[in-house]
């Protein structure tokens, strides 16, 4: 069986949400899956002691003006959102949850999720927009709502932080694909070329 | 007059050697020059509470390993110095002393200092040092090594990391072509764009 792409994410990362954009089509050209691995990045920076790209000085001026820029570079469809960062529990629960039943399905909401915040402007941390926004992508709404006070679903997001952590995932996206690991969308063409050649 | 290519950067930062090995082949299939203007990151951290990368947990494993791979991609030699990161006042002392008489000569000392550091292994924050760099690359040793001592290049090197700082330069590399900031070698693809368009 051909080994899939790991995919790490958080779902108020403006990288990630680019990226996520792309990752499919890349994966595809290799006979690759993507399996999509939500996280949560303040989790993840209490341990680096790193911050919100937008909070530091000087850098965050500049962050989000290469935000819209990628997006445009990229040619995909983005607002910066007025609530920005937010915690994303609820959509990461809600996309475990599927995973753990079909991973097509879990691919389905990633984007919707992505595009319900960096396109629509709609604040997904919210437990009930959450669950509003996977019933608009064919999800039971009622159900992905337990899903985010589910206790399973809790445990089964700590222990896929923990997991990343250990797997040395300090940001989004963040991709590991044979055992590399790619940070960001701008080492796709790193990812690309081992994909083809297998390292180098 | 076809406006220069502002390139910042710091002699201890390992992207930004890479990128110094590829901005005039850039430049110049625009028929731009590059304006070499070395600054101190160490200064600039100070503002903005950033710190060496390879200091970061977690994300200092990946950097290390990542400039390596970054050098294989873009077909650069690069060996990590043992002593990492360094003070780099007198090399950019010496440029700076270069840039005021001869742009020439300032590229060739910044890839000189570049080399002898990220390639030989050579500690260049020592003045000596970096006074025999210099006179390997065909300037009077002597002269070179009174650059660094010299109140005047001193001052010079304070105003030119100010002014950095002022223009919103947050980290190495760091390309500014038209008003239009760019940080890091991977957005290289969208600088090339912004040249050959005008914007985007």
């Amino acid at each position: 069986m051909t080994p899939t792409i790991d995919f790490y994410f958080d779902f108020s990362s403006p990288y990630g949400y680019l990226a996520s954009e792309k990752i499919e089509a890349l994966a595809h050209r290799f006979g690759r899956t993507v399996d999509w691995r939500p996280i949560l990045l303040g989790v993840v920076f209490r341990q680096t002691g790193m911050s919100p790209l937008t909070q530091i000085p000087v850098k965050g001026d500049y962050s989000r003006r290469d935000f819209e820029r990628s997006a445009r570079f990229h040619n995909v469809s983005f607002r910066m959102p007025a609530i920005f960062p937010i915690a994303s529990q609820a959509p990461a629960r809600i996309v475990l949850w599927a995973r753990a039943r079909d991973p097509a399905l879990a691919a389905h909401l990633v984007h919707a999720f992505y595009r319900a915040y960096f396109v629509d402007g709609l604040d997904v941390s919210s437990p009930d927009v959450a669950a509003d926004v996977a019933g608009g992508a064919g999800v039971d709404a009622a159900t992905a709502r337990a899903a985010v006070d589910d206790s399973a679903m809790k445990d089964m997001l700590k222990r896929e932080v923990d997991a990343a952590l250990a797997a040395g995932v300090f940001g989004s996206p963040f991709i590991v694909a044979d055992g590399e690991p790619f940070w960001g969308l701008d080492r796709f063409d790193q990812l690309e070329r081992w994909l083809t050649t297998g390292g180098f």
